[in-house]
């Protein structure tokens, strides 16, 4: 990626407007009058996004600089798809509290803050205190980009077979950054029932292995009172969530409700393969964009960044992933099949779909303040 | 300004090398050969314009928010006359111990760093930690760009009326960040003398009244043991150098040596005007584009930074920027006249030429890695 200017610099006239004296005036102009930083610097259309290293794709604890590419990819993408200007920042510390410190200083030069394969449970501390403490959109996308996309696949997929997202309950296997957030934005869209599978087995109040993050999960998860191991789970279940790498045995897939969902969404290796899943499932997704219905991030963080600032959202509410998500599924409109729950990252309906969405959700929820 | 992709989006093979699954090879390539950073990332082409909004062109602490503009437009000349990517990052702090951590956390994701509109005596401090403490090159600006361009211009002055610097005393009103950097910069390159003049007086080992960055000062100019004003210093001197505000009487300007050179480089308005300087000097040059010999920052730093971040350089040394104040005076060659001491922002010979003697100044210095 590169520096671009937008305006031309060729001549003394130019240079005395884009730098000093004449770049004086417009400096006076937002000392008087702060929110103009708006319209007279790029802030109101640049995102940071930051990084520590620690969860890399599935690379885990790489580093800072390692994570660099990841993070340029990821700028590169804001551009492309949503129009949004993004930095890459990757951090020389792994401290929680100077993270978000460090975070904290850099805010008057960004409009917004994605933050970007931060291992969890440090990342939902992180989250939550930047959120408190910046009246920018603050949004980890691990976490709710993959939640936003799942919803949306979800909403069409029911509709397909003709249920009601109140009719389904959910097993979802990883509670890391993404399986959390999607276990609570499934229940916050009106979801039947979710549980919550980690590495010991479905996540219930009986368990005293809990971490706090957990423990909150426990709370308002597993109506179904489930314990035991994530293959029991699915006995029954309409709807299997793959977040975590490993791999479920095919009579736990076979042991689903009739017309289940597996949206077996781990990089490369899905959960349960496409060719399995297809065997018991009326609708199969994935990670990958060799088969049908790809969850990708992309399909929401450049459209819900845009929204954002577009209206100069002070932060980035519930209401304004749901309707991200719900633009989303709305893309496909007619064209539905069980080939086809989610847009492609190409169509170009996409990101315009799901700006507007979430800008005028800012707007009715009032966190717009333009 | 705006970010850029420099590779193309267009398809499902294009995004799985820009992002996931492509991305993960390249990120643990530089995990296992941390170098490859430079080769993979945009890392070794990009600098952050890092202030804390204290000392913002004359407009002082106006804060970070309303000194963007000037890292904005910082940022677009970087690109525009060094091919360097730029990025402003205004900080919401101004202590000093918290701008070094800062930066220390953010240097994964950059080049180098520039530092910018920083106060004094704080810039002073923040950038020697800054430089203890990291391996790419830290440069403030108002400091060192000021004073490789006025070297740079005194040295073609020199040229002209047939001296050579240690011919000449200097006097410099302002013992601010470009008046400390500039004496010593001018002592390193062999000028003769130089005195500093505050708003009190001539800086001299007798003032009981001197921050430590004046008494450090006090130790190395000032040979001819000059006290008092600072126009009672201009008596007989050879060069008037002026970066503080603030008026010099013209009898003092009268009562320089002959031949003398007056560089009024406040802005808008030059501590001697122009027309009464050309009454008694050789040489006049000021910080204005509409009069000749416009001492400009935007002649040194991107070229400065162009040149070490080619060669990888860990830091930028006094050899390097003596370099590019010779290969800047270079340009000017047999054109010289006393209206020309120093070449205009737009001529395309100066970035190339400072440039190529940073990188073989970083070289001969042994600070180049590559």
């Amino acid at each position: 990626m590169a520096v671009q200017a937008t305006v031309p610099v060729r001549d003394k006239d130019d240079l005395s407007l884009a730098y000093t004296p004449g770049v004086a005036k417009v400096c006076s102009a937002i000392a008087e009058q702060p929110e103009l930083v708006h319209d007279y610097t790029w802030k109101s259309n640049v995102v940071a996004v930051v990084t520590d290293g620690t969860a890399v794709l599935g690379l885990g604890d790489i580093g800072a600089e390692a994570s660099l590419p990841v993070m340029e990819g990821k700028a590169i993408l804001f551009k492309q798809f949503g129009g949004v200007d993004a930095v890459p920042i990757a951090l020389a510390t792994t401290d929680a509290d100077e993270i978000v410190e460090t975070v904290v200083r850099l805010a008057p030069s960004f409009g917004g803050v994605n933050l970007e394969d931060i291992s969890a449970p440090r990342c939902f501390e992180i989250e939550r205190k930047l959120q408190e403490r910046l009246d920018i959109p603050v949004f980890h996308d691990d976490q709710h980009g993959t939640a936003v996309v799942t919803l949306a696949a979800l909403r069409n997929a029911a509709k397909l077979t003709g249920r009601t997202l109140g009719d389904l309950r959910a097993v979802i296997s990883g509670a890391g950054a993404a399986g959390v957030a999607i276990a609570k934005f499934l229940l916050e869209a009106g979801l039947g029932d979710v549980a919550v599978a980690d590495r010991k087995g479905v996540v219930s109040r009986d368990r005293d292995d809990l971490t706090p993050v957990k423990r909150e999960l426990a709370e308002i998860t597993n109506k179904a009172g489930l314990s035991g191991s994530l293959e029991a789970a699915l006995n029954g279940a309409d709807v299997f969530i793959g977040v975590s790498g490993g791999t479920v045995p095919e009579p736990a897939v076979a042991s689903m409700a009739p017309d289940s969902f597996v949206f077996a969404m781990a990089n490369p290796n899905p959960e349960v393969h496409p060719d399995v899943a297809h065997k018991y499932a009326a609708v199969v997704a994935t990670g990958r964009s060799d088969y049908p219905n790809q969850i990708n991030n992309v399909l929401a963080f450049p459209g819900i960044f845009a929204g954002a600032l577009q209206v100069r959202a002070s932060r980035i509410t519930e209401g304004m992933k749901i309707a991200a998500a719900d633009a989303l599924a709305g893309v496909v409109g007619d064209e539905l099949s069980a080939d086809y729950v989610i847009p492609s990252p190409f169509d170009e309906r996409v990101a315009p779909a799901v700006t507007a969405a979430v800008a005028a959700a800012a707007r009715a929820e009032g966190v717009a303040r333009r």
